[in-house]
């Protein structure tokens, strides 16, 4: 039983660290996949157009374990643990992921995308359209998740951050990139064990689109410093693989 | 890019003839998954009976194409095409299922499944919790499958029919077998060949659970002739492989 994707995405996050856990926490992640022409995606794509949102199915191409653990440390367990197939941890025996991602349009194979929960390079299985009446589960119950309920840190920019994003945005030709830092960090994306070995406002940075976010936490703050260009990925210590 | 199951679907049904072709359409079609040791369930299902839906990740093990087509017909098009990624046909390039079911219990290492649109030896590449913040959109806007509203088959038990089902009921220890053949049938489970090729009233018949299922169709209504054991897949050749 062999895989092969159908295209590679295309995403704003350029590593593992900083992307977000979930589909749906970041409405401004972008990312672009295009069908390769052996699927026809002429003919292939043909009606996807109508549907607000779909299924990626993806291979978690950046896992480094051998072998799965059965139990797996959600991060807002803050330590406690679950069963790997009651969570969704990237680390499964079949490493496949599952996205919803919003369908902003299609652009002859290119499929433009919001939402994304992947990073960029992830391989992609397949594309199912999203339909309410097969997906939806209006009155499902959610285990654990309930009594772990979120609580996001609060985000703010240093005046050197904020004249960074305004000329990232211009030079990238995007908007909304301010609240896709802040809807990103208000996760507080360190780890555990990061938090809990990190001193307090430690500088960290995480790569997008084409720049690196110098952030620090310091109790239930984050503070974005600059945006840094030109910085490369693979020299910076703080960067997670 | 190798995958590998982690159990084999035991379905009440026993052919792709007459398997829902989504979820939700049966709630009381059943199955169980088994974790293999492997995968220690003991420690993997942990917190897994709080949710009340899961993700099953299958493999179409029964299909017979040798390349999927890039353009599907999906039945409630009635001979319309759409491309394959704007549809949930099982002929995919990776032939990767994604089935919404209702997780009724654990049992051990033993999931029991309802609602299922799977067939019986169905492998399983994984089961995900399903957790509304991720998985859901209830803004969600559904393509084609809007414009064709399904439009549902009377359905009809005769006399020996409903002796048949209640014997039935008792000997396999189960309730609502009614119910699911009527759900079951609404669907009009003839294929759009079938139904163009087939005379009216003609006998046809599907294994589910232990019995051969007889029926036929008139006009919009489908009658339920007989449940028949004894007898023997692969020999009837109304049967669909």
């Amino acid at each position: 039983m062999n895989v092969r994707p159908i295209g590679i995405l295309r995403s704003c996050f350029k590593e593992k660290f900083g992307t977000p856990r979930q589909p749906h926490v970041a409405p401004g992640a972008m990312a672009t996949l295009t069908i390769a022409g052996d699927h026809k995606p002429e003919q292939s794509l043909a009606g996807l157009d109508g549907f607000s949102h779909v299924w990626l199915v993806s291979w978690f191409h950046l896992n480094t374990n051998k072998r799965p653990l059965p139990k797996v440390h959600p991060p807002r367990l803050r330590g406690g643990t679950v069963g790997l197939f009651a969570s969704r941890s990237p680390h499964r025996p079949n490493p496949i992921g599952l996205s919803l991602a919003r369908l902003v349009r299609v652009d002859g194979a290119t499929l433009h995308l919001a939402g994304i929960d992947l990073v960029d390079g992830t391989p992609i299985l397949d594309v199912k359209p999203y339909i309410p009446e097969c997906d939806a589960a209006p009155d499902a119950s959610s285990g654990w998740t309930l009594a772990a309920p979120f609580c996001g840190l609060d985000v703010e920019l240093t005046p050197r951050a904020e004249a960074d994003v305004a000329a990232a945005e211009a030079r990238l030709g995007v908007q909304g990139l301010r609240e896709l830092l802040v809807d990103l960090l208000r996760q507080d994306i360190r780890n555990p064990r990061d938090r809990a070995q990190s001193r307090e406002g430690l500088d960290l940075g995480f790569f997008l689109h084409d720049f690196e976010t110098r952030f620090s936490v310091k109790g239930r703050t984050a503070v974005v410093l600059r945006l840094e260009t030109g910085t490369r990925m693979h020299r910076n210590p703080r960067r997670r693989g």
